[in-house]
């Protein structure tokens, strides 16, 4: 089986085996579509245990990114790279540079960011080979705060306004009162909670840290729950915001609440646990498109824009997810299946 | 299995795969190794079962260019692309346009030229996308007479130079009296039989082809015999001019040749064969070595060098040849791993 054979090959244009001897790199991008654009994905490093589990990988991250982009308004096609090695152990900086390379070396058609792994400085060691590589220096923040190169911040706010709209369209109110659970209290899951209690949220929190957990308490008034009581909690709001594949059979008879909005990737375990959603009475935010303020960061920075039209451009995903829910209530579909097909017809 | 995984991958330094939307174009191009060069390699149009298969073809076919250039002393690596499709039905000029487009992508680093399944046409598709194309505009002939574009009479001169070469080395004589067996008189193997015949060989012929035998008898005084007789002959020189993996364990053993020379890739089944070949007590002009004329022609044709250079150049097929047959006698090795080695120093 090679590629054009490979069970996650989905009509990707491009996918680039790259060695380099002197440094040991071994990489691969993979393309996915760039109808609307130059195709933006991230930069993985990864003990993959074979290549082919790492062009598993890169196919289905690239795919996502085709989808992800389309959604949120960016004329941006779907990339991503990964390399296989330990980063902790297997990193040089003559590896960077061959990555560099090898990212230059398709001119344009793929630009790389930070992904898992990967860090500013090897993306700053790429950049002296390389001119598509963007998250290298973070210039302003959505909100008019200092940038410090993390695109958190806007994750958050985005996850945020999607959150909000999802409550207003399933139970017809803003958020003061509304009860959200939110598993997970990271970069993300955290400046959510803070946006959250100011709207008048009333927050419970898990999180495998103890760190978070007692500032939540403490600054949000939020409670405290066991790991493996989140998702069985009788609240209106369940905001995952950390781990994929959460939304599965196993939680689906658990699931109490009557919205599924947080910021982790990969919430349902396979596309058919959309459908039981929709059954149940749950309304779903489909994941990309509401975690997709980082991307929009990423891209208003590269494009030396502006904080004010970055924020307005985050704040885009909530009139994104209304439409959406709108033609999937129209259409009878899931929204995780809508999504995708509105994606599909934008990049397409 | 992926790419770095795959049994014939060989520290490729890079392969790409291409899919086209719009032509239905698929295809492979692997870069073995640039260290002399950018990598020269025909483009390889086939209906091949799976994209595995091409995959294989296109590993093994650049891996063997890297050794042909460097041991033709070209300032090229090896690469090679394949596109999955039958040349006959499959093919557009839509599809040409974009393969341009694919290999213009790689900067340079891989340079196409024709192979099984595109012609001059096809070549001519690409250049319009592509600077990197050899092979669609020959200019001059090795012999100062007049070029039509097939490289086929550099290619013969070369393995007559170095059948030439192998006969002196192996049984200290010229080519005078000296009996040839030759399988197949297609383009190369008829101009062979007439260089051989000018020096006062005596010839025997085959070929599943009437055509040409019935014209090497009336010119070159040759004898016709059938195609299963060709290597079991009692003569000097087995000149294999047709089919791939025809020494193997069944004509070995019915061999009596004293010098195996000739114009067809990959006349070894496997490379033990080799062994066996040195065992009999049998010289064999490595293959890829002897007939690389044709590789050299292009490349005086893209370097627009002169008849005079290209034909200098092909001669050094025959000091090649005996410096493999010195270090090779010097370190009892067989004909075809002492010529490996030489490339591998030379191009690693």
């Amino acid at each position: 089986m090679s590629v054009f054979d490979h069970k996650a090959y989905d009509n990707h244009e491009k996918v680039a085996f790259f060695h380099d001897a002197k440094s040991g790199l071994k990489a691969i991008i993979a393309v996915h579509n760039t109808n609307l654009g130059p195709a933006l994905g991230g930069c993985r490093m990864w003990p993959y245990a074979s290549s082919e589990e790492a062009l598993t990988d890169v196919l289905r991250l690239s795919k996502g990114m085709s989808y992800k982009s389309a959604m949120a308004n960016l004329q941006l096609g779907g990339g991503k790279s990964v390399i296989i090695g330990d980063p902790r152990k297997g990193k040089s900086d003559d590896m960077m540079l061959a990555m560099g390379d090898f990212v230059q070396s398709l001119g344009g058609k793929y630009i790389t960011a930070e992904d898992s792994g990967i860090a500013v400085r090897d993306l700053q060691l790429m950049a002296q080979r390389c001119e598509y590589i963007a998250g290298t220096h973070a210039k302003f923040r959505y909100d008019g705060g200092a940038a410090d190169g993390n695109p958190a911040p806007s994750t958050a706010y985005g996850v945020f306004v999607g959150l909000r709209a999802s409550v207003r369209h399933a139970l017809g109110s803003d958020l003061n009162g509304v009860s959200v659970a939110i598993q997970g209290l990271g970069h993300v899951g955290y400046r959510l909670a803070e946006h959250l209690y100011k709207e008048g949220a009333k927050l419970y929190v898990t999180d495998i840290y103890p760190d978070n957990l007692d500032k939540a308490v403490q600054e949000f008034g939020a409670t405290v729950v066991s790991p493996d009581e989140i998702f069985a909690l009788d609240v209106d709001v369940f905001a995952p915001c950390a781990l994929g594949a959460i939304i599965n059979d196993n939680s689906l008879s658990l699931l109490k609440a009557k919205v599924v909005a947080g910021a982790a990737n990969n919430q349902l375990a396979e596309e058919r646990h959309g459908q039981m959603l929709k059954e149940k009475g749950v309304l779903y935010a489909p994941d990309y498109v509401i975690n997709a303020g980082g991307v929009i960061d990423i891209y208003h920075q590269k494009m030396d824009s502006s904080a004010e039209a970055m924020r307005k451009h985050i704040e885009g995903i909530g009139d994104t997810l209304l439409e959406i829910y709108q033609r999937a209530d129209e259409q009878g579909l899931p929204t995780n299946l809508e999504a995708n097909k509105m994606a599909e017809e934008r990049f397409s």
